[in-house]
């Protein structure tokens, strides 16, 4: 059996929480990137529905980044004991993906003046309302984001900061030491610290 | 143990998925509606994550709604036979969420020029393109979205048509005959159709 071909992009983005599992799931994986430019007009109509990342495996085609990793978190012990753990998880997956997306359509916002906007709203509002919301969670919650262990919420998360800061241009987790605190428990686990050290060194 | 209170607006929404599959499963529950003028800023607060729908269980509010309905989908059969089928399911679910999220970006963009832009690319480009991508996944399942037979894929697309449409003040699936017929046979299930039969009446 060949191994999972991840393709994504040749930046961390939305490929890098799969890529993240996948290395703490201990599975060998293609780590296919597309040049957006270049590569990226000709892979698009082979995808399932014209997004990235996708995933093959034994031929078959899989899509959606929360999906794939929910997948993996299973063949792993990154989800909860229970249902009810579960829907704690992807609850906070959801709410995380929120404010990502408060911020990608802010970032693809092509009208200077709504942008600017929309920038101050994220900064001033937003942000810090998620932000520290999810500070809190993890006060609650023994340094993690649910059910007082690690769980693919957990990588989820600190693998998509990269994405958010590079769109603020902003590091939006230094004023929260429970979130740096969580980031760095993370990328200390020795699997995703041997795949962070291996990873192409990319912008963001 | 009192029934589980679902707190939406008054609309069918990102609530009618979760109320979708809360009458399926035969849960008892307290539909409670929040009014987006009079109540809204005092509830909100209040809520995990400043979000609806929100779902009190013995106390406990969790949020997103794709999460509450894994939750339910798991406790009446609507989840696959194993990981790869419940990855499809999630896939698809992720997938038309990305649609409803362009969709909701264009119907909230507050700039006019840009908001008909989107509008004009996502009814020449981005709808067919996902719709017509469905259709055809429909028609490989044997008449479901995914694996052949009814899941909460199905409820969620199905109940989610009318948000969508209002958004777009269009009829999406009309020239999607399998999706229509999909929907029809959604509405169709006995616990569904008491359902919408004792619902309120909202717009939209």
């Amino acid at each position: 059996m060949a191994p999972p071909k991840l393709t994504y992009f040749s930046v961390k983005g939305l490929g890098e929480p799969v890529r993240f599992i996948l290395s703490y799931a201990n599975v060998e994986f293609i780590d296919d990137r597309v040049n957006f430019v270049e590569d990226w007009p000709k892979v698009k109509p082979t995808t399932p529905f014209g997004k990235l990342p996708v995933l093959e495996v034994d031929g078959k085609k899989v899509t959606q980044a929360s999906a794939i990793c929910r997948y993996y978190a299973k063949k792993c012990g990154l989800v909860g004991k229970d249902d009810w753990e579960d829907l704690l998880i992807d609850a906070t997956v959801g709410t995380f993906d929120d404010m990502r997306q408060a911020i990608s359509t802010y970032f693809y916002d092509q009208n200077e003046e709504s942008k600017k906007k929309k920038l101050d709203l994220l900064i001033k509002e937003t942000i810090p309302f998620y932000m520290e919301r999810l500070e809190k969670q993890i006060k609650e919650n023994g340094g993690y984001l649910v059910n007082g262990k690690l769980t693919w919420a957990d990588l989820w998360v600190v693998s998509l900061l990269d994405l958010v800061n590079k769109y603020t241009e902003r590091t939006l987790e230094e004023k929260y030491p429970l979130i740096i605190a969580l980031k760095e428990k993370v990328l200390a686990i020795p699997s995703i610290k041997a795949w962070v050290a291996k990873r192409p060194v990319t912008d963001w």
